[in-house]
């Protein structure tokens, strides 16, 4: 691939990103993200042949970050919890791709083999710290993990009241405490602590 | 309105919902609801003027069922979220519904009179039973409701892993059993229990 390829190849991904997030699989227009992307529309069709393999490429590249949004830690999932809701604050249009998929592509994403990979080792490695009694083991990774995930994800995009990086900053951190908090409560081994 | 024009409106509106459910706003087809509806198009644009007018219309009707989906006892959240999480599998258009509306029309839910209304109510009853001492009174009430929702649609459509009464009823029953769980652990006041 030359280099103009290859820089055309990025700018339409990157318009593609926006308007896939912003619309959703079925209210992409390829029209728009040609024009966003100051390329031919013919070109878009030439690199990626149709909008449901285009999306196929921008979801690859968005899963992948969201997967690792940030760094795993069954001993401080809290802390892991934290991080990911800043994570959601600081990128709403990944969170935003993920919720388009789920609906467009129901029951997809939990086959995709990064998801598969990912919840196996974050599972083995919450079965770990459950052995080791750093970790309430009444419930079992496959149902603690999701459950961590859904309260850090309480005011990301796609629930009902949503948080943003320009909403009030200590509305935001009382938000990201509270997922902290919640988390801390659910996964704590010591009912005395 | 005739008997006939009232028919012919459920029977739309019926058919809407499908639609909106399976494809969101910009996804749904009019000509689809018609055929569903087995009434003429111009019918649907005589009742409800557009699509995005119709989409208001069943959103209306869904988003009532969804918000006194289950009794609310601010005194038994664990028992409350359980009974949501049954509502959820049972009823995954709804589900659907109310997160295409989070996507297509960000931020809009929470200025919702119904919504601000039922969270209010909500909130006071929590506030209330934190001040018997019945409820952990370290998340204030604005928090702990959306997390009590957040754990109940952990396994709803519109999520990564997705339950659907179709499902193991097993897998469904230990999912169930792990929102109560979990929801226990989030608000229980007594450390030791």
């Amino acid at each position: 691939m030359t280099r103009d390829a290859a820089a055309t190849k990025a700018k339409i991904l990157k318009a593609a990103t926006e308007e896939f997030a912003a619309h959703g699989i079925a209210g992409a227009r390829v029209d728009r993200i040609a024009a966003s992307a100051a390329c031919n529309k013919n070109m878009i069709y030439i690199y990626f042949r149709s909008k449901d393999l285009l999306f196929d490429a921008v979801f690859a590249a968005s899963i992948a970050e969201l997967v690792e949004a940030a760094p795993f830690d069954a001993e401080n999932l809290p802390a892991y919890a934290g991080a990911l809701f800043d994570f959601h604050i600081a990128n709403p249009q990944l969170v935003r791709l993920a919720t388009w998929h789920s609906l467009e592509r129901p029951g997809e994403l939990r086959t995709l083999p990064i998801t598969v990979e990912s919840g196996y080792r974050k599972g083995k490695a919450i079965a770990a710290a459950q052995a080791a009694g750093t970790l309430y083991a009444g419930l079992s990774p496959e149902h603690l993990l999701p459950m961590v995930l859904s309260l850090a994800q309480t005011w990301s995009e796609g629930t009902q009241i949503p948080m943003s990086a320009e909403d009030d900053p200590v509305a935001l951190a009382a938000c990201r405490r509270a997922v902290v908090v919640g988390v801390s409560r659910l996964i704590n081994p010591d009912p005395t602590a």
